[in-house]
């Protein structure tokens, strides 16, 4: 009785100092900060095994806070326990202890206390940034499965507002959890009823929220989100084989009379109403029997784990030339007859290193016998998570997985990577190590046709090809785009030691080498195949080869043309510049995807000083099913035939 | 009994067909559409009431096909009873009967048989797209809400696979259709059991699919999905209050021996063993008593509905001036304060949009008091479709409203809508004439941090604007993003005239008018603001704003800027550059986003000729919280003196 009095006294400071906090920065979510007082005060002051003062403890365990605009109650707790801030173990600029005093910079520029959580800018309690609804739960998956897989007992708890199980992520993440048999983890349903704009729906009531988590297969515990003896009950259900879902009635505002009439979703007090909101806490306290109860006891910090688990310096390794690799990998046929896919090379580049790398695991989303990520699932099958038809757990969840240490690389066609575009930003301002490789991009996969392509992909990551890291020189996502088996394997070689997000696209039809198997590849650079032609013909992955076709049809015309392939980007521009200048400053960029994509990068690397002028040959049409590739590159205007013709026609236009 | 054996035999015949196609076709998936021979024929040829020669009746019964790849068999059916084909009711070059000697034709470049349901490639017995999983039970949703509001006695058919109900969009529409009572649809979960790596999860067995909508408030059966007794008695259980799932256990490859040993999901056979598959086949008849079996009688098809739901012609109506409109919506004061954000304007816009046009409708996400959809909701409640947190389903069912002749407007953070992108790009391959309206887009909402901002969707979307439409003259997507209120006013007006998708950013500051009320605007127009100056500084939206400062701050150093407001895309090139060209041949272009957006577009413009000099000033970091957008835009480079800084930068650099 005493542990609760305590507990509703530890709640009440803490509401206290989420609503001055948001009062003060003028923005923020005190209400429903509130609705989780006393949830994350039993978590943080009493069933949580974690240090404050060393957040990357591996034996920690961890919180997952996916409703993330109520995380001023989290940083109100962490204040209050005088945790470790900084971005980085190693110390950094921002690297101290937070103080109470310091929640009134909540959301200023100069603060670590994000508007929702993102252990980037310094807060490394967390793991992920969240905010953008539904993620949480998948992240949590993450770093359960990195945990079991590490052998470290801890324990993965994650907040899931009931607005946002709305999302359908949370229902992916909840199978995924079953498949995968992570009772290591218990989610924490936080049913408020208020969304933003209105209640929510019955859909999403916590009675309805339990129905659907018990045919989910989960182990649920109903509960009064307010009472510290239900909350430490239901906390302490985790012996069960299935995973532990927690659904909690609370109250919006809790505790400050304010909040209750009307809907306060996302707005704070002004301060003058401040001592008015603490009174209507101190009354709630006194009602409870909190006040002058006796200070909460945390329970001691976790030892360091007695080993840390396996791991090597991922660019350190040495990897097997290409053509040992290609014959190791069963691929010595296809290679003699010079007739090697792209994905097929990447899956056998991927087992390997997996065989170099132990902290190398595979995500793949039914479809590792396109992508060919079943290479490295036969090979190493305990490190191969299957994520069937549900790509934004999938991509959330290698997100959980990177933050535990873990080189994930995620797996399906490229068009449907784009079903998780919303997940892969939120890893970026992670800051995630994680490797996205779409199968299956551009139009020549012809006859499944147009829900089958991936058209804008290349627009999409390019975009973050443009934006420098936290270093200042590497990219928010290199962009690797390879045209042949060597460049494949290069290319996913480079991705493994980058420390950062790649994407890479492959392609489903065999083609011949380009590259010479000793050739060198760099991020950021380029193949020049031809060089000092009249006109360049700039092209990345399977387009290189229509792009060397519509070089012949000009040859027979007299005209030599250069072929640039774009394998990586951000490309080093000043590089690409000279190597333009070199072919007739004239450039023709061919590609199998709609605007945006490479066409507008080298009109951007050459419009900066007007020296060269550049055409892009896209895709001109929604593309439909045809037989062959040859057809619907046709169809779409950029077969060989077409290349040429506008080759021709930009050489040919007068010169302003 | 003899109604079971016609069944049989009609399931047999169509799947001789599906397998023949496939098989002849080189590639597609003749397992799957086994599996729903029986169930596709008791659809087609027994419950839905519709005229396979008139496909555009609005009262026909309707069949979303989610589990797209397997539309062989659908092909079949709509063959034998000689559908009618055509991608426009108006009569086109592809119109005409479906025979089933053209089944041999499918996936072929000129054939309306694409791989996947494509109905703008001329099947028009379907809707929408499908085949980019999960999606259908949305589109199905829309269908059914516009068939209630327009009061037709339609019933919308969905058919899911066990595998892609793994997609959480699936369980979002299934809240969706319960919280709108759309018990006028029936879905059918086909549970083969096979994926296409490897068998389906436990948690998307028959058993468990059952379990899961009863849960979440559905009337189901299970049934044997190849007893056509069971199928029957299914189908008419629709008298309930909730929407019927019909969880149907079936057999991939039913009835062809060579598919029921090992995994043929997406393999055809090979054309020789065609006979054995076909012998096969009538074996499985012959013990079911199919042999001989009468023809099934096809219900009679509906008659035409008496009144046609209301339209007006969207691009004809008479739009009241703007200063009249913002009165009238309670934006008088604002207006004479001259500090109106532009999301605010465009709520009302919207709202005037109802006035005007009965079709317009509106679907948010729980946040229409800040995309201030809430104006609209609340004077056209009937119109309004509340969505809740769940922005997949959102787009999805805007595309099945779009389909059945409404235009939707679809509501959420700008950030929030890239959780859709799948489904919007799924949307533009059927034509879908939806609106898509981002607010709170690119950084100056500042205080929320960065998983609230909107930073990849101008590549995105611009990425589609490159791309003609099918009349050659439009493209994929409109793009607007206005810099005031006047421009937001009638960028929305614009959008609603527009036939096809349409993408509009909104922000959220309030400010300054730019632009006189009585300015015109259209699409692929941009606004020049003191014309003639040495440089151009380019911008859209709130950016339109900080490039003004950066003018003056220029002007203090005797440089006169042009600024130039990209408020649509495409823009018109030609104009474009010619503006360019009167602004001393070079152009900075200033973004809130990152990159491969206005920066690139203006490079491509320019470097067609090689006559401007351009660069882009882009977010150049990973923003974070700030209290106030100035900061914010100062953290990423882009502030006013900033962008006067790079503009200088520009003007002094040496030219090649």
């Amino acid at each position: 009785m005493s542990v609760s009095a305590s507990v509703h006294a530890k709640a009440i400071e803490l509401g206290k100092l989420a609503v001055q906090m948001t009062s003060r920065a003028g923005s923020g979510h005190p209400s429903s900060a509130l609705s989780l007082a006393h949830i994350v005060t039993c978590l943080m002051y009493r069933h949580m095994r974690y240090d404050p003062k060393d957040p990357w403890n591996p034996a920690n365990d961890r919180l997952v806070l996916s409703e993330g605009h109520a995380v001023p109650i989290v940083y109100a707790a962490y204040a209050d326990l005088g945790g470790h801030v900084g971005c980085s173990p190693g110390g950094c600029a921002c690297a101290g202890t937070l103080k109470p005093a310091d929640l009134d910079q909540l959301r200023a520029r100069d603060s670590v206390l994000d508007g929702h959580p993102n252990p980037a800018e310094g807060f490394p309690f967390f793991d992920a940034a969240t905010g953008s609804l539904g993620m949480g739960l998948s992240v949590g998956a993450g770093l359960a499965l990195a945990a079991r897989r590490d052998g470290l007992d801890r324990r993965i708890y994650v907040i899931v507002g009931d607005g946002e199980s709305r999302e359908g992520q949370i229902w992916e993440a909840a199978d995924f959890i079953v498949d995968h048999k992570l009772n290591n983890l218990s989610a924490i349903f936080n049913c408020n009823n208020q969304g933003q704009a209105a209640d929510v729906s019955g859909q999403q009531s916590a009675e309805r929220l339990a129905r659907k988590l018990e045919a989910f297969g989960w182990n649920v515990a109903s509960i009064d989100g307010h009472n510290p003896e239900q909350i430490a009950a239901a906390l302490e259900k985790t012996g069960d084989a299935r995973p532990l879902a927690i659904v909690a009635k609370t109250v919006k505002g809790w505790g400050v009379q304010p909040f209750l009439k009307g809907n306060w979703h996302g707005k704070p007090l002004p301060e003058k109403e401040l001592s008015t909101a603490f009174a209507s806490l101190d009354a709630a306290g006194a009602a409870l029997g909190a006040t002058g109860a006796p200070a909460l006891q945390r329970p001691s910090a976790p030892a360091q784990p007695a080993r840390p688990a396996a791991r090597v310096a991922a660019g350190d390794v040495a990897w097997p030339p290409f053509g040992d690799a290609m014959k190791t990998c069963g691929l010595g046929d296809a290679l003699a007859r010079n007739a090697l896919a792209t994905r097929k090379v990447y899956g056998a580049a991927l087992k390997i290193a997996g065989d170099l790398i132990p902290q190398v695991v595979c995500l793949d989303a039914d479809v590792s016998n396109s992508t060919f990520a079943e290479i490295f699932g036969k090979a190493h099958p305990d490190r191969f998570f299957e994520c069937k038809i549900a790509e934004q757990n999938m991509v959330s969840a290698a997100a959980g997985l990177s933050a535990a240490g873990y080189i994930p690389f995620v797996n399906s066609f490229a068009k449907f990577i784009s079903r998780a575009y919303d997940q892969v930003e939120l890893a970026s301002i992670s800051r995630a190590n994680i490797k996205l490789v779409g199968s299956h991009a551009g139009i020549s996969l012809a006859a499944d046709g147009p829900s089958q392509m991936a058209l804008l992909d290349v627009a999409f990551f390019r975009a973050f090809t443009a934006v420098p890291g936290d270093d200042r020189v590497s990219p928010l996502c290199w962009f690797f785009n390879p045209s042949d088996a060597v460049a494949a394997y290069h290319c996913t070689r480079l991705m493994t030691a980058i420390r950062g997000m790649c994407y890479m696209r492959t392609y489903r039809p065999e083609v011949p080498l380009l590259y010479s198997p000793d050739a060198t590849f760099e991020p950021g650079g380029f193949g020049v195949f031809n060089p000092g032609g009249d006109i360049a013909l700039v092209a990345a992955g399977y387009m290189v080869h229509v792009a060397k076709q519509a070089a012949e049809l000009l040859g027979k015309q007299g005209i030599r043309a250069t072929i640039i392939d774009l394998y990586s980007l951000p490309v080093a521009a000043e590089k690409l510049l000279d190597a333009l200048r070199r072919s007739g400053g004239c450039a023709l960029v061919a590609e199998d995807n709609y605007g945006g994509g490479l066409s507008s990068l080298v009109a951007e690397v050459a419009a900066v000083d007007g020296g060269v002028r550049t055409a892009g040959a896209i895709c001109r049409r929604i593309p439909k099913s045809t037989r062959t590739a040859e057809e619907i590159l046709d169809y779409c205007g950029v077969g060989a035939v077409q290349i040429a013709d506008q080759a021709l026609s930009l050489l040919r236009r007068p010169v302003s």
